[in-house]
């Protein structure tokens, strides 16, 4: 039963987000949120993470309502939820931080309950690399790892991130970060770089202009960005790209170049979907074959021989 | 003999570069040279320009060795070619300009040599958008017009500008010049601004992101750049795109969808080797075999379905 599915670990949140065309306050979000609704489009999924009393029970029931295992969900009594307030200007390329309110987040240490520990897909969504550290030694069976970070993190917890990096199979990191962790500009010769230390896929977010992946000593594969006229909302749009990237390939099973390629664009899809709203609304109404036409377009977007 | 040659009508110059690697200085440069000589590759080429009487003849030798007709070029007695002198560093998407001596570019007025004017495929690269729109003129029988532009005539002389689009099939302008000319921060809905104000093709420039191309009503296509590890000096990548894209189409002359795209994507090769050394250096060595080599491995690193 735990063949295909996929494990993640991360920040469960309620966001508060201003962007040019709107605001929402205290939203469902969270990097493990996203992650885990993109994933679930695709394949079972098991989530740890930590909220408060404060946590409106429906947010719960809407992750259960997209078969999403919740009981690695520790609800901690008398807490207080992660919570998190931003705005976005102009392209809308980098978020203002307002308000970080760490909470019960704070204290997250990731337990994971007995029948996870088989997970054989696992993303390790954005938190301290030394909790990342902690949950690999869970699953020692897993056949697929990926991780992401941030800023903070390259800064404050080097070695620990250069430890993650050497145990898992695929980090997502976007372009700033791999030059801050890298001191190299070139993001080609920076992913060789981050390649040599341990992944054996280094997949770059860039935003508005798509990703890029390293692998096999070579920049293997780009993925343009979907041509969207409005973005209302990017936040959890990398989270939703890796729970996508995830699903997808653990649906598949294989680990192939071309089903590795493939994971990218249903990523790419998930990610351009989600930030068409605020929070996880888009995700609420997203149809299965909303996802297969939108990956279709990538199809024609990027094509320069004849289709067959 | 006209029916498949390609005009291009732009600055002639002499540059100074400076970069992380490296200087040249009075190096053979402008516009019309890079662009020139990369549709030299694919198409014959007649160039329109101006120099002084400094030029040194090893140049037009040269321009002459890839069969590019120069006799559109003016050689004004005792003038001073047009110097250009900059500098990059950090990710080199933005050149500082040090100094600009217009020289005998200042008054530089296009006379078409009578056999240039049944042309075909005219490109106008990034001169004032008053002298373009004589060239227009002066080529009624052109089956496919392109146009390049600038910053500073997007402030200085947008009423030109606006007949210039009007009148071209296709503008070659990068993401920034995009968000001046409309205001419009989001490249998709500004891209299919300037799609309204006349150009049925839209090409994108993004440097080291690729290009994108806004048409028929949406956005059509997406390219991305080649993976270097190093780039030498980024003076001329757009010219040489444009170029590569002008003679690859004169070269098939069925001006379809998906000709328009493999042009892009020769205009991405000839722009990748174009910036692995300083001036026109890297155009020097090129070979047919290697440009093959390139557009091949665009379409490795793009695909994501099988490839038969």
């Amino acid at each position: 039963m735990s063949e295909n599915s996929v494990l993640i670990v991360g920040s469960v949140a309620l966001d508060t987000v201003e962007t040019p065309t709107g605001k929402v306050e205290r939203a469902l979000g969270g990097a493990a949120v996203y992650s885990s609704v993109a994933a679930s489009f695709f394949a079972p999924v098991k989530v740890v993470g930590v909220v408060g009393e404060d946590f409106p029970k429906e947010h719960l029931d809407f992750l259960a309502s997209r078969k999403i295992d919740t009981k690695g969900i520790q609800i901690i009594p008398g807490g207080k939820t992660f919570h998190w307030a931003g705005s976005y200007e102009g392209d809308m390329n980098q978020a203002n931080t307002k308000i970080t309110e760490l909470n019960v987040f704070q204290a997250f240490s990731p337990e994971l309950p007995e029948d996870y520990k088989s997970s054989k897909y696992v993303f390790l969504a954005n938190i301290d690399p030394e909790l990342q550290l902690k949950v690999l030694d869970q699953v020692p069976g897993a056949k697929l790892t990926a991780c992401d970070t941030m800023n903070f993190w390259i800064s404050s917890k080097k070695d620990a991130l250069l430890k993650v990096l050497k145990r898992v199979d695929i980090v997502f990191i976007n372009d700033a970060e791999v030059r801050q962790l890298t001191g190299i500009t070139n993001i080609t010769r920076a992913a060789s770089v981050i390649h040599e230390l341990g992944p054996k896929y280094v997949i770059v977010k860039k935003g508005e202009h798509g990703a890029v992946m390293y692998c096999n000593e070579s920049m293997c594969f780009a993925a343009a960005s979907y041509p969207l006229e409005e973005v209302t909302d990017p936040t959890g749009a990398g989270d939703s790209f890796a729970g996508g990237f995830m699903g997808y390939i653990a649906s598949v099973g294989e680990i192939t170049d071309i089903n590795i390629r493939k994971a990218v664009i249903y990523g790419s899809t998930m990610a351009s979907y989600n930030v068409q709203d605020f929070s996880l609304d888009m995700f609420k109404r997203l149809t299965l074959s909303q996802i297969d036409t939108r990956y279709d377009e990538f199809r024609q977007i990027v094509h320069f021989e004849s289709m067959i």
